[in-house]
């Protein structure tokens, strides 16, 4: 591997763990030109290049350090299809909730990959992998599950920088994915992931650039430490960043 | 903001989405040398570097794009000695389901850096922020809070490129930490992290180094489109991509 950033401060320097400027922007790349993707071109994806994005998911903070996920290589074509076909009974079930024009629309959307996308992989989460007593986990039971969602994080980011597309498919009713997976009762299936070359990669979310819903204002998710009161960082601050952000999505940083 | 890499692959290339090979590595880098920290220094962390992580949170996928998160900066002494005090109890109260060895071993570590990091931030999802029909959320309710996670491992991955580290600390009961906080009864705390310059970034993860569990192989964490068959990843690629990670848990990458 090549060396990433050379040390830029001095031993006593606080920020002597800091990436250099491009090596540091290749991290806000990767996060913030992450798309959900579910138009794939019909190339595989070497082992190589798979057996990366598990172990970035197998390097995720892990409560205790339990590590609780598997992941599941799916790649046969009878197995997505049955995956698609569970999808579709579901989009179709979930379109029932939604009013017309938003039904249509609902039901016009591409959202998900399944069958085109070379290999799904399905993150679950084991909650006995530690034994009963895990550290970290008496109080917030579920943060072994959370835990597993951090690992998910990390194949799509690294997923990102390999330049795969990843997308996640929660149209699926979880009782019947166990059955098609042999998934045990105990283990929970956390994310259902198609992964390939994408077609595209656009600068927004397709839910948004399709008007579904709008990006929100950085400010409007800040607080400050009480629920109700506002966050004390400056508004030039955050305008500045949103900025970056934007220019983050430009086509010129790829 | 620098440009992050040159196109490496013509427009009909599969990979021409792919980051050149150091800017990859970065977000390795990012994704296997990042850490749960406990031992801050007591520098401030400039506004505009929290802005930097909270919008990388915000830039986190979420199910219908609902952005369900809300990232509370707590930084009064007062309100982390509140918090520091929950922490104690539970850890107590946890302490006694851990038998000897282990229960002295537990709380002869440090877990937490609540009142050294100059920022904790409070993540909170809001189930309710898209409405009560949420696309994708249908059968899988939970997704919203698994959005939640996905923005704290954007936090936490961009504050390793800023140098910075970031703590986990779920070893409190969430009920207090409502009141502490003045969280509504409908938004889930999802994460509390302790954010501030890191006194070190050691190579393994201290639950390792300290002999409390072991790092899994990656070989067991993976495995076929059914729960209990073998992935079909060779092993030689998944022994040359550990040792490829070991590399990058080497001191020469940062």
């Amino acid at each position: 591997m090549t060396e990433v950033a050379p040390p830029l401060h001095a031993a006593g320097d606080p920020r002597r763990f800091s990436f250099a400027g491009a090596h540091r922007d290749a991290v806000y790349t990767a996060i913030h030109r992450r798309r959900d993707v579910r138009l794939f071109r019909d190339e595989p994806v070497d082992d190589a290049i798979l057996a990366r994005l598990l172990a970035a998911g197998h390097g995720a903070p892990s409560v205790g350090f339990m590590q609780p996920w598997t992941f599941m290589v799916v790649r046969s074509a009878e197995t997505k299809a049955r995956v698609k076909d569970l999808y579709l009974r579901e989009r179709q079930a979930a379109a029932c909730f939604f009013d017309e024009p938003r039904r249509s629309q609902y039901l016009g959307l591409k959202l998900e990959g399944i069958c085109e996308a070379p290999v799904n992989i399905c993150v679950t989460c084991d909650p006995t992998r530690a034994g009963n007593q895990v550290l970290g986990r008496n109080s917030q039971p579920e943060t072994d599950v959370y835990s597993t969602c951090l690992a998910v994080q990390n194949i799509w980011l690294a997923a990102r920088a390999e330049g795969l597309g990843v997308g996640w498919v929660s149209i699926l009713k979880l009782g019947e994915l166990r059955d098609i997976l042999a998934i045990p009762p105990h283990v929970v299936p956390v994310a259902y992931l198609c992964v390939g070359w994408p077609v595209d990669l656009p600068p927004r979310p397709m839910l948004q650039d399709s008007g579904w819903r709008e990006r929100l204002a950085l400010r409007s998710v800040i607080r400050g430490e009480r629920f109700d009161s506002q966050g004390d960082l400056p508004d030039e601050v955050l305008s500045q960043v949103e900025a970056e952000v934007a220019g983050w999505s430009d086509d010129r940083l790829i």
